[in-house]
């Protein structure tokens, strides 16, 4: 079973950047888990336009961020919140995945991460950014996990502080990894 | 009361452009009413990323769009409705626009339409999209108004066919521009 | 494979008990498939009230619902739409459930249908719907499906008239237990 | 201007009664402002079933309790959060005032509070209780608030122990009275 991690977020600090990085490392301890990550910021595109689509076509970052999706069996996706609610940098990544021909995201098992400066952990972006995903046919896992207080939650190597939260974590990616397995 | 009117899309031949044209109309018949409109794709942004934001800074388009909106004492936003969910392109605006020392967006009147070609005419962003702009302190007005079928609902001057569909809008601005004008 | 329907309104001539009747014969032809069918209105249970929970403690109806759901391996649930959200009725009913000590909707596939007289097909409360359930940990199935017009579209034996929408059904039911059964 | 508050609760103890209280004693401090209060214990209504509305007709509580509604200009209501949504009880309120042939919610001003023993301060149940009321045609205040922690958050007499939060909610109330008033 191949997992693909990426961040719903361009900046090169990026907390969740780190926070799916996490992830990452909890699922490749598992036996039998092979891990793919990935940086958007390696895929840009421009905000969805349909005279693009019409005219030049479907960008080329849109095909093979569809390609590397497509060779996983599964997602976890960790977002920031932006304004309450799903990013429009990732929102438009959606957008663009969703007008290809074979729709990469479709019946894909997706876990979804928040990672937030604020006391709230990113609980609305998790609810809000599900229902693009199940509109497409994903299945987003009822699990999910904010991190509140990202700012001051890693260390210097990027790992996660508080033992308690990474327990969390590697009890979440595992519950996951072993529902989509069986 | 100066209304400003535009579209959540950016392709040239947008139903949403259309219809949100047609409400324009609707307001400029009201006595009292002064209304104006902008083309998002007159305000080009990348997709929102820290580091830009951190470096050359806020884009410019999206300091003149502040500023229109600033200058407006109501907003009327036609959004179409991808995934379910609102368009990365529109949340992406919303997104700059919420870096501004002044948020042009807070406390303003804003009422939400969205034209889909579908049968369910984009009721499901229109409840998604109020949640950004609420985040923000934005005053959504709780009456919306949905268009199914958009692919055929214009004439060619861009004119609603139905005139129970006309009447409708009609009606709903109207509503708007009375409760928030006393 | 055992899946248990019900619907999510107590009326007796409830177009959403026809609606998951419907669901429910097509899901008996699939080979392999036991069905179960209750009626919400044999299992009376007061609104939520921490007080009779501490008091008289949990309902007696609430325990025999339970532990039918508990005997089941999927669910299929069909609701009304009550001012574009889920019936109290019904969210009465999961908070309840949601206070027994196995709580049994928890891990639970479950299916969503609604079936409305308006034009919309019950969308909104699909959408509304799922966050209690994926909340409490049920894995809500990414397709679902509304039927609009609901007054008018049952025949006198409960049959759906409409060839089109009973195939639509037919195929919906067939992807979930295709999902969950491998 | 006369604000009616109540919350969304009906245990006794109920740290929503406790919150609402406090907001009642912020509202009366501000010149000009009559409050009302009342406890939704006193207005027991069945489960929403159309079998009843169409048989014995709309309960006698609904209908006070439209009348309390209808007295006011202006409602503030603070909701636990039941599995990350609105309650069962308190959505069935709504479901049966929505029923009368003049639905005193409509128009409305209303400001939504949450009190939660939990991290989040029930910041899931104000994004999701807003949906019903919005389709009804109240004006839900952009502004709300959460309180996490609740079960240690007040004193003997019922007032809140941190001068921070209390303030907060002051500036809240003040906000929605002022906004409301012109």
């Amino acid at each position: 079973m191949k997992i693909l991690f990426f961040a719903g977020s361009l900046r090169k600090d990026s907390y969740n950047k780190k926070f799916v990085r996490e992830a990452q490392r909890a699922a490749s301890a598992i036996k039998g888990i092979e891990t793919d990550f990935l940086d958007l910021k390696d895929f840009p595109m421009p905000p969805y336009d349909g005279d693009i689509e019409d005219g030049p076509g479907i960008p080329e970052a849109t095909k093979k961020l569809g390609a590397r999706i497509m060779a996983a069996d599964a997602l976890v996706i960790a977002t920031p919140e932006y304004n309450g609610s799903i990013p429009g940098t990732l929102k438009n990544v959606i957008d663009w995945l969703s007008r290809e021909d074979t729709v990469s995201l479709e019946n894909k098992p997706l876990l979804l991460l928040a990672a937030s400066p604020g006391a709230l952990g990113g609980v609305r972006v998790l609810w809000q950014a599900r229902v693009p995903f199940e509109v497409i046919g994903t299945h987003v896992f009822p699990g999910m996990m904010g991190l509140p207080g990202a700012a001051a939650a890693f260390d210097d190597q990027g790992h996660l502080k508080d033992e308690k939260t990474a327990k969390r974590l590697n009890d979440l990616i595992n519950q996951f990894v072993e529902y989509h397995r069986t």
